[in-house]
């Protein structure tokens, strides 16, 4: 998700209390940032941050990172705060670079309505490709639990076909998650807008020891 | 699927030269029935017949075997056929014994809008549970490869669960086939019916060394 150039963006996000501007430093030891050892859940392409906040808020004992790559974007998602999230903060950066900025930490990855690339030679850029999934290994604690949700039908075929590939697991799947009245279910802004739409959102949680 | 009982079904089909009667004596080498060494594929639930006959016609070089359960729809897959189809014959059996007639001779199971039993304390008598897995280790001749269609939305996400977790991947997958387009389709009778009721049909090929 790109909105346009929003002046001073930079600005804001680099006065923010909610976002890692020193990420390279905390390699390894996010938690330093939130000085416990809660688990931690990091949602990646966090566009304009609804879900996470509100996961942020539901379970004040994990701790949560929003990461999203433009400015634009970020400084929407901090905006919206408007009460004291200390278990919540977010990171600008490419997901390309996941694996050097993280190492064996993560508890919990969030991929919502990733970009879905659809032509087969960009088929490596989706959050789910195993070159995606392999920078992922790097960056899991321990056990790996994904959780991913779209609208687009062929990324989710691709993503099923590639993370069980990979040796994942699927715990919860379903194919039309509205129909199925999915309890607890957090919608992000992209999901509320297709739904709206009529089209069906799908949904899988994958795991792997 | 069942129909009315028809008078007179049983003794059509013990007449008729395209039903294997004296099934037990083949177990190992039902090739022996068609003469040739072919590869053999089956069809459990085979309903009225059409996938089958269609498959038979377009592929001389494989034997195929339907499997179905009631007297009285095997009576019509028999009466539709109106040509000589020397690669095609039908068994009246219940599934739960498929591994009690092959072994190790089959290449390839089709899986066509299969009974739901959508009740959790009958998953085990889905054609996709790891029970029938199990079942299908004891008939495949090497490599297994499962083709399994239904219109079922909650039947595909249990059986892309267990599937591969059973350590089946996942070949081909459509989360929408008439959407796909999808060249060289045969359907079935359902298939036919549900489609036109605007249903989505899902379909998953699965594979395992």
């Amino acid at each position: 998700m790109r909105l346009r150039n929003i002046k001073c963006a930079k600005e804001v996000i680099e006065t923010s209390p909610y976002v890692i501007l020193d990420y390279e430093k905390y390699m390894g030891h996010f938690n330093d940032l939130f000085e416990n050892n809660q688990p931690l859940h990091i949602e990646i392409g966090t566009g304009k941050g609804k879900f996470i906040k509100t996961l942020a808020l539901q379970n004040p004992h994990i701790n949560y990172i929003g990461i999203e790559k433009y400015d634009s974007v970020l400084l929407r998602a901090i905006e919206k705060i408007d009460t004291d999230i200390p278990n919540l903060l977010f990171l600008r950066m490419d997901a390309t670079d996941i694996d050097h900025v993280f190492n064996h930490e993560i508890d919990k990855i969030y991929l919502n309505f990733s970009d879905p690339w659809p032509k087969k030679r960009h088929a490596h850029r989706r959050l789910t490709s195993d070159r995606f999934l392999r920078r992922y290994d790097a960056i899991f604690k321990e056990h790996k639990v994904i959780e991913f949700k779209t609208d687009n039908r062929h990324l989710f075929e691709y993503s099923l076909q590639s993370l069980t590939d990979y040796g994942y697991h699927i715990g919860e799947l379903s194919l039309d998650l509205y129909a199925d009245d999915y309890e607890g279910n957090i919608s992000t802004e992209y999901e509320d807008k297709f739904h709206s739409l009529g089209m069906p959102i799908y949904k899988v949680s994958v795991y792997k020891e």
